[in-house]
């Protein structure tokens, strides 16, 4: 119990039970071209995202997907938390060249000098009033999707068919409950029940999954939908990091057959692996003040596998495809 | 630098350049017929071990090859270190029964009230004297399969070959420094340098063992010997422990077809599997305040897995025994 209350960043969010909540975000106003909505518009916005991040990364991928790169902008903070969390060092002078900010954190003060949360990626910022605009983690990626759609490229992919949000939402809630928070559940319990409780959860799902991409390319059959870009980054995470750090170690990514070939088919698939950095995932987790126990990594080792290469290996899964 | 000398266990064993050095043996007087030497005999000698060291399980798994368990009785310390080192809370009062200490450091102390070094195991004590005799974690093995031989159970393998034990030593060198201590070197390495080199130099070991027991059940063809059962001892803790707390994460022993079948082979021979204890693996090392970059386990959650099941899963071995 004591660990709960001392811990560095994540205090706030421990319960007494030891399980894991996470806070709610700062930044909720939706884009949209309603009054007060944040109205879509090229070159006005800026994405920012830390690259070990899970849900960061979902959004930089459904960004490249739909050509939205052309018209949002993205800056990249270090995968290094830092005593006033998420930096700018990966840029020349340690800040970012069109916010011009140094920490992340900053736009989290410009909106409430008193806040007291953790400052969060993926974060979208009006460049123009250098104000935070969104922050919504869970529906960032379906405001790229539908709000933004007259700025989608040519022959952009509907990630999210209007026919089939019911559905596409029912099974994000799950892939979220269940998987991208479940391994955080995992790896954050301060209880063993919790952590447990969320092993087994997490893994009966995957084994539902893996059952459910025997017979399909996607998790929507033959169409590419906003939960593959879901499941994908935690899949991502998952050997190089998770399996070790958040002690979801029952087995590795790589051991699915199918979980493993469909994580592959969508890794070769331009917008995934492109935006994926393995050596930014494994360091980042490896060494975060707020992982491994809370504990850092005092040492400052870092670890050299999983393989990566192994991503590029065929996988197979054209032949699931019927269409 | 900071860390090594902060070091709560280990700060006499590291070096300026980050690398490992364990110390040496306090209780070295080999056994023999001599003067001045152990002389073996039923019932005098007790060996105590903690169920995770490596090396004290090696110890434990030949006096159960020769039937010396008939001769030398047995004391389990718990897997968790405490201040004081190796501790008899398994023990009914939390005191082993045949020789009345709670630490494992009493023996030390009675030989040395200045001693400075880690009270290690195995350690076989004299229960007249309740001295210390021999704590020579690289011999002892080769002890009990030679000075010992009067006391072998009929049928008793002989894992020491007179004829091969220049080759048995020349690989054990090998094995020790590339594999046994080879873990150890890269997990407690405080250097990335150092990490690395350990890492490289135990993985390129483990592909040239790989290809050699393609086509050899054993080490030595057909026979089993001391190398086999000191192999063994770290293949059984891989995945289980330093994939993840030592980082020796390139891939795990699963991977290896013939690595993996060999070690099930020995797990499911009598001797192995009967004194491999996975959970007091999995727990010790995850618990250790000298491991995970010495922060030890604050949020005391233990990793469930991987599955052990597997190690009882048929290993088809057995064709390659021409004999």
């Amino acid at each position: 119990m004591n660990a709960i209350s001392k811990h560095p960043v994540f205090a706030n969010e421990l319960r007494a039970d030891g399980s894991f909540v996470p806070q709610s975000n700062l930044f909720t106003v939706p884009f949209g071209y309603g009054p007060g909505e944040h109205r879509p518009e090229a070159g006005r916005y800026r994405l920012l995202w830390m690259k070990a991040c899970p849900y960061a990364h979902r959004a930089v991928i459904v960004r490249k997907l739909l050509g939205l790169d052309k018209v949002i902008s993205l800056g990249t903070a270090s995968h290094f938390r830092t005593e006033y969390g998420w930096e700018f060092s990966l840029d020349e002078g340690g800040v970012d060249p069109v916010l011009g900010i140094r920490y992340i954190k900053e736009i989290y003060d410009r909106a409430d000098p008193h806040y007291k949360g953790r400052p969060t990626v993926p974060i979208v910022v009006d460049i123009i009033t250098g104000q935070g605009a969104n922050s919504d983690y869970f529906r960032l990626t379906n405001y790229l999707e539908t709000v933004w759609s007259d700025f989608h490229m040519e022959g952009a992919p509907d990630l999210y068919p209007e026919e089939s949000r019911g559905d596409i939402d029912a099974l994000n809630d799950v892939i979220f409950r269940d998987v991208n928070s479940g391994v955080y559940k995992a790896g954050f319990a301060h209880s063993q029940e919790a952590y447990e409780r969320a092993y087994d959860t997490l893994f009966a799902r995957l084994d539902e999954l893996e059952r459910h991409l025997q017979t399909n390319r996607y998790l929507f059959g033959n169409r590419l939908t906003d939960s593959d870009v879901r499941l994908y980054t935690t899949l991502a995470r998952f050997d190089a990091a998770y399996y070790s750090v958040f002690n979801t170690n029952r087995n590795r990514l790589i051991d699915f057959p199918n979980l493993w070939g469909y994580a592959r088919d969508l890794y070769q698939t331009p917008g995934f692996g492109d935006t994926t950095d393995f050596a930014a995932i494994r360091n980042s987790y490896h060494a975060s003040p707020h992982l491994r126990g809370f504990a850092g990594n005092p040492s400052g080792i870092y670890p050299k596998g999983p393989d990566d290469r192994l991503w590029n290996t065929p996988h197979g899964r054209e032949k699931l495809s019927k269409g």
